[in-house]
C-alpha cells in the first residue's frame, strides 16, 4: 500500500528591486502564508530576488523542484522592468506567446481607459501552455503553468488572484493555531514553553514578546494540524504559566 | 594595476516560523535594505527559512560565500526555538561558547529584572571567535563573526543594532534615488520609462502605480550611485511626461 501524502509545501519568489532597495515594504509573504495555511499547504521558503532574469531563473528552478507549488509575486506589469514572464519561460525552456483570453480581457478593460497599446499588451504575454488566473481588480491576469503561479506584486491585486485560486489546490489539513498571552518575560518561561511543546506531538510553540505600558509580556502561539493537540498543549501551557505566577490570557494580549 | 572594488553586496537570511506562517509581518527586509543603501552596500538577495538548523546552515553557507556581508534576523532570543547561534556555529564548523562580555551585560540588565537564569544565559552564547554588537534596548547583544552579522528579529531592537554598526562596514557610493510622480497609468508611459533608463548609464527606473480618489497614477523612482546621473534621468523623464500630457510632480505623489 502506498503511503498517503499528508504534507504539501510551497515556496515563494518575491521579484523586485523595489523590495531589495527598501522602497516598498513587502506584504505578500505574510498574505500568501496565511492563505496557504487555510489551503493546508505550508510555506517552506521565500527568496527575494532582483529584476534580473538569471537570478529569477535560478531561484525558480531550485524551488519548483523542491516543493509542490511555487508562487511568484511581482514583475507582471506593463513596464520594461516587468520581466517575470520572460524569466519563467526561460526557466521552463519554453517560449512566450500572447494568450488570446488575456488579450481579450485587456482590450475590454482598456476600451474605456484609453485603449490597448504596446505596454498594455505586454500583460497578455504568457509562457506557452499557461492558463490564466482571473484578476477582478484590473485587466491583467495572473498566470498558472504546471506547479507555478505568477501573481501580481501590488498586494490588493495579489489578494484577488489568491481569492480566485481558493479551494483549487490540493493540500493537507489546514494549520491551526491557539494563542495565549501572559505578562511574562519570555526569558523566565522558556522552560515551560519547551516542556509544553515536547509533550505534544506535531505541535510547535512560538513565543512573541512585546513591551507595552512599561511592562514586558509575550504571546505564545501553539500551531498544529490537529486542533485537539494544539488546544491540549495550550491548556497545559496556560496552567503551567498560572502556576509560575503569570495569569494566562486566552486569545493573546 | 588592480581594479578598485566599487560594488559591495549583502544578503539577508530571515529566520523564523512566525514569518513563514504569516503570524508576523516582516519589517526587517525593508529596514536593512534602507540602512545598507546609506552604507553603500546593495542588498542582493533575501531568503526566509524556518527555525530548522539544516535549512539555516544551507542558506547561510550559500549566501556568505556569494556576498561581502551576510545578515541574519531572528532566532537569538532565550527560548527553545531560538537556534540561530547553534546553526551558525554548525555552518562555520565551530563550537558555541559563552561570551564573557555578553554574560556580564545580561547579568547587569537582569539584576533589577528577576536575575539571570538558564533561558537568559542562552543569549550570552556565541559561535567561538565572535564579537558582540551592542544592543541598547535590552540586555541581549547581536553577534558579528567574519562577514556574518546576527541581528535580533524584533524590528526596534534590530534598528538599535544597525545603529551600532553604522559607518563600520566598508562599502561603495551610497545608492541615491530621485522620485517623480504623475497621474499617468504606467501602461501608457512604459516607453518613456524605458527610454529614460536607456539614455543614462548606471541608472535604474522603477515604476510604482497607485489607485487613489478614483484615479490611477504612478511614482517613478530613479536609482543610481551617481546623483548627477539620477537627477538628469529624472529631469528627462519629467519633461517627456509633460510632453505626453502628464504634469510631473517632483518628490512623488
Amino acid at each position: 500500500m502506498s503511503e498517503r501524502k499528508t504534507v504539501w509545501t510551497a515556496a515563494l519568489v518575491v521579484i523586485g528591486d523595489e523590495i531589495l532597495s527598501g522602497r516598498t515594504q513587502d506584504r505578500n509573504i505574510a498574505q500568501l502564508a496565511r492563505w496557504l495555511n487555510v489551503q493546508g499547504i505550508r510555506l517552506e521558503e521565500v527568496r527575494v530576488v532582483p529584476d534580473r532574469q538569471e537570478r529569477i531563473v535560478k531561484a525558480v528552478n531550485v524551488l519548483r523542484a523542491a516543493h509542490d507549488y511555487l508562487f511568484t509575486t511581482g514583475g507582471i506589469g506593463p513596464t520594461h522592468d516587468d520581466i517575470t514572464v520572460d524569466a519563467i519561460a526561460a526557466a521552463l525552456g519554453t517560449s512566450v506567446v500572447v494568450h488570446p483570453d488575456a488579450r481579450a480581457a485587456l482590450e475590454t478593460y482598456y476600451a474605456t481607459r484609453g485603449g490597448i497599446n504596446e505596454g498594455r499588451l505586454r500583460m497578455a504575454r504568457v509562457p506557452e501552455g499557461a492558463d490564466l488566473i482571473p484578476n477582478r481588480m484590473s485587466g491583467a491576469p495572473g498566470i498558472r503553468i504546471g506547479n507555478l503561479f505568477l501573481l501580481a506584486g501590488v498586494p490588493h491585486i495579489t489578494a484577488g488572484m489568491l481569492d480566485a485560486l481558493t479551494g483549487t489546490l490540493e493540500g493537507g489539513r489546514p494549520l491551526v493555531s491557539v494563542t495565549i498571552g501572559a505578562m511574562a518575560p519570555e526569558s523566565e518561561v522558556a522552560d515551560l514553553l519547551r516542556e509544553a511543546e515536547l509533550t505534544h506531538a506535531g505541535v510547535a510553540v512560538g513565543s512573541y514578546p512585546f513591551f507595552r505600558d512599561g511592562r514586558v509580556g509575550a504571546n505564545f502561539v501553539v500551531r498544529s494540524e490537529d486542533m485537539t493537540e494544539a488546544q491540549a498543549c495550550a491548556d497545559l501551557l496556560a496552567s503551567s504559566l498560572e502556576s509560575a505566577g503569570y495569569p494566562a490570557v486566552p486569545g493573546g494580549i
